[in-house]
């Protein structure tokens, strides 16, 4: 049975039959009722679409990914793809992805907004002053951040307690007795990035150990810098005995560094990756298994979903936020300092 | 000046200035020349968005991705995603990207085509016979193949060559003594799997070595299965002395448990890997530096938005293929057989 069908049935419109059979509070609870008993007897049941065209919606969620910067379509953005598409595949939502030759991100806001062919956008990697943030919010255009900025205005937003996990990992190798820790954090500016080098300054200060500036790094999470980075610190007098890489692709770079040097992992020096859990690069199964800061980007991604379907059914935004927090997951690749024998 | 104003001043229609502007045939070459010269006079510059409308296009190119079917939302799909991309944000043309919860490729198929909510679609990873190139060839709906079928109707594609990339890796190990060779390819069924089985048994076969159907393995491109078909590999008697990687993702894990098992990567067993050319993960990097049949997905993906683009343009499919080459790269990881020592 059709939408059409079920409506001539009851002898209502199309549209107040698709609102109640959504719960939409238009429509009055006996009607709410009726339309619910007659779907049930005739074996109705609506359609994504049928539901989408009665909501004034187009059943899609919009994207923008400038392609030359660094960091925006790699490996973290297909798994956090991967999330939303799991959640938003059941209400047989697409994604408008709209990629940026240039970077005049704020114009491609601007047409998405004014364009009718999106019912609200996700936004990634925002920096703390976000201009797309401060742009969404003023045009009220639905949306939900990954990640945070310092804007005040209510947004709904998701993000994970990036300056606890590097916090949490950087005392964990102090009290294992590292003196000199370095760190491979991602590009300076994004909110992540700050949080995780706060951790780690806040972590160092508090035991009284100076910030070494050249023990941070700020750039893209490849397994070349890390390589590259890691043979720096190990040029350096005294070399740090510990290092954070801030992603899974990092510590591949890292780990060779130290071994092409001769040293062993979570012996001269010890390793603490973040992990965004890749289901094809697994930090239990490396030799040595690799201590982590560990959560997955693609869970959040589902749960971005789920925030956005909230906003788009009527919850205010203010209300729609969460930090998740960090779990530290000891294994091999951590371990107090050791000498190197000469 | 906008094109509505442009025409105005020319006494001519909104579609056939902008169709002139665009040099399509249907304009007579005086009216071309006229438009041409009056817009330069009044500096007028079509945007993407008024040359769209004029030829009745929506601008975006469907993409369906199953979300849980392995190998299809992964770092490749990032990555090609990056280079159709890279081509397809200088015409302003967006994806738009169908998640599938369940596996029914083909209604979604069919949904698309009739939503006119793309003007033409992508199709990846390609079965030997395919149902939604059928699909799509059948309803005459514009689209480009990554990779190759065996179905006969005309329709645009590019592939590598992965039968002849995988006959020359299993032929250079062969040159080098290598008697015991393993591979740990994709899924079966997909066309890049098979092609690469059949050049690595061509090779063999050649040499009159005979298969060992324990020497290989169709599976998922993770570092995880690296590992554990590597593990096995090792356990088994007599062991392969080289093996075959289907991606650097595997590599990885192979490496590992070479590595594990005490071996020397390029010694006791050797490692060629297929390389799509992530820019996080570089073979020449690695320690040993890994061999690679090279060929770089994101180089493929910006090409079949050349290709989508001239389809749009009128250019038939039939005309519209091609298969590259597979570069063979040597480096540490590949060397003659060496006797464990034990």
């Amino acid at each position: 049975m059709k939408l059409k069908e079920l409506a001539e049935q009851l002898g209502l419109s199309q549209t107040t039959v698709s609102r109640a059979l959504n719960g939409y509070p238009e429509v009055n609870e006996a009607t709410r009722e009726r339309v619910n008993k007659a779907a049930l007897k005739f074996g109705y049941s609506a359609n994504a679409n049928a539901r989408r065209l009665a909501m004034g919606r187009v059943g899609a969620i919009g994207i923008v990914v400038p392609i030359h910067s660094s960091e925006r379509f790699g490996p973290h953005t297909s798994e956090f793809l991967s999330g939303l598409a799991e959640r938003l595949s059941r209400d047989e939502i697409d994604f408008l992805i709209t990629p940026l030759i240039n970077n005049d991100e704020i114009s491609a806001y601007r047409r998405l907004i004014s364009s009718k062919r999106v019912d609200a956008m996700i936004v990634s990697h925002p920096s703390l002053v976000d201009e797309r943030v401060a742009v969404l919010t003023e045009a009220q255009f639905p949306f939900v951040l990954h990640g945070r900025t310092n804007i005040d205005a209510p947004h709904a937003w998701l993000d994970i307690d990036n300056k606890g996990a590097f916090y949490q990992a950087t005392s964990h190798l102090l009290d294992l007795g590292h003196k000199h820790i370095a760190m491979i954090d991602g590009l300076k500016g994004f909110t992540f990035s700050e949080h995780r080098e706060e951790g780690y300054r806040d972590a160092l200060t508090e035991r009284g150990i100076s910030i070494d500036p050249h023990f941070i790094v700020h750039d893209c999470f490849s397994d070349e810098i890390g390589f590259r980075e890691t043979q720096r610190f190990l040029s350096l007098q005294p070399h740090p005995t510990a290092i954070l890489a801030g992603s899974m692709m990092t510590a591949l770079g890292v780990s060779r560094a130290i071994r092409a040097k001769g040293y062993q992992l979570g012996k001269e020096v010890s390793i603490i990756a973040h992990d965004d859990v890749f289901p094809y690069l697994n930090a239990s199964n490396m030799v040595p298994a690799m201590t982590t800061t560990r959560s997955s980007i693609r869970a959040a991604g589902t749960r971005i979903a789920e925030m956005l379907v909230r906003l788009l059914d009527g919850e205010p935004p203010e209300t729609i936020h969460e930090v998740w927090p960090v779990e530290l997951i000891l294994r091999q690749s951590s371990g107090p300092p050791v000498i190197p024998a000469k």
